[in-house]
């Protein structure tokens, strides 16, 4: 088990604390990894920061990413974030929070950090809620990044290592990410979500992000931790 | 002719300079994307500008990438640039000047540049002289990631845009770049090659990267304008 290293994609939010702890509990020496790229919901970085903590992670680099290239998602620019939609408006089309090619982005650095640091297991905590509305979350997307990576570096090109993306959340609905982590024992008030919070960092409660939260926890059963501004 | 736009990855040297020539010889309104990371030889980026403005280029995007996920290429920390080494060497082992995921990580960027943008066009100056090398030059690689992209972003998965990589040196020898880089105008005094460049900014001469250049203009039969040390 000592040599079982892998790096965890870590934003903050319930799906990546919920992929760390994951790993963790397959026997995983974790690396996480999280961008800092001027997202407006820069909370996220403290949650990771705190996640990080409460979930004894041996390594957690903080990487500084250029936002000007993603520059026409509302996550990271001035387009107002939806709010108040129901789940039929959410699927129907790709959300304006999407921001482009960011999965493509976030493996592509952590391959490259895999391959420096010789570790072969990448997890990422993309899910069936997203699934519909991003298309980096598919498993389509992640099977294909996964062979191109595999013909991108030297250690696997010269048969050294072989790189696998773990998705353990990919078919998993909120509610059971939910379940998961808290069996796993993530107290989730720790966690960030939402995509439009407060100056004093409370959550809007209105964002998709947010709904999606609100409606987990309830299908999970479990008290929402949250706090919301309404 | 007006609306074919592509984004040319430029580095400043004579590889990505042809490219770029290649691209506007072909009509298309080039959005050059040149990456400071940090690279040993930064005087690459002040080739970039030279380059852009020298084939007239009508965007230029310098991104600034942190350096410290791909620290243990030679490139960018302290490992000794080998130098003096004859082909076969070169070709026998992937070099220690290889940056880990580079490409991957440039050509991701440029994905997320390209929805932004809406420009279904990407060029890198990959060829058959780093075939052997890097394994993120190889044909298999850029059609795995061109499969990879178009399962990534929204446009192509909404069927708006098709991402298509063009790496038009990829079967072409150093001497026949060159060759066709002076057809199309270039003046090659304006790029940049070395790894090692001394502190006046003259070529060392003697690293691959130089060798393979001089090589490439003797091939070529035309006149070197480079400064070397040696």
């Amino acid at each position: 088990m000592m040599n079982k290293r892998a790096i965890v994609l870590l934003s903050g939010g319930i799906d990546s604390a919920t992929t760390c702890a994951v790993a963790s509990s397959e026997g995983f020496s974790v690396y996480a990894l999280t961008f800092q790229y001027g997202q407006r919901h820069a909370c996220e970085v403290e949650a990771a920061r705190r996640i990080a903590s409460h979930l004894r992670v041996p390594h957690h680099l903080i990487y500084d990413l250029d936002a000007k290239i993603f520059a026409r998602s509302a996550l990271i620019s001035g387009i107002p974030v939806p709010k108040g939609r129901n789940e039929t408006e959410m699927q129907r089309e790709i959300p304006v929070t999407y921001v482009p090619a960011r999965n493509t982005v976030f493996l592509s650095l952590a391959l490259a950090w895999a391959e420096v640091m010789e570790i072969p297991h990448i997890f990422i905590g993309v899910n069936a809620v997203d699934y519909s509305g991003y298309p980096d979350c598919r498993p389509s997307f992640i099977e294909a990044f996964e062979k191109m990576a595999n013909l991108a570096i030297k250690a696997a090109v010269e048969g050294k290592m072989r790189i696998k993306i773990h998705t353990p959340l990919i078919h998993l609905t909120k509610g059971e990410i939910i379940r998961q982590g808290y069996k796993l024992g993530i107290d989730f008030g720790l966690t960030h979500s939402c995509y439009d919070p407060s100056p004093e960092g409370f959550a809007c409660g209105e964002c998709d992000s947010c709904l999606l939260r609100k409606k987990g926890f309830r299908e999970a059963g479990i008290p929402d931790p949250t706090r919301y501004v309404r």
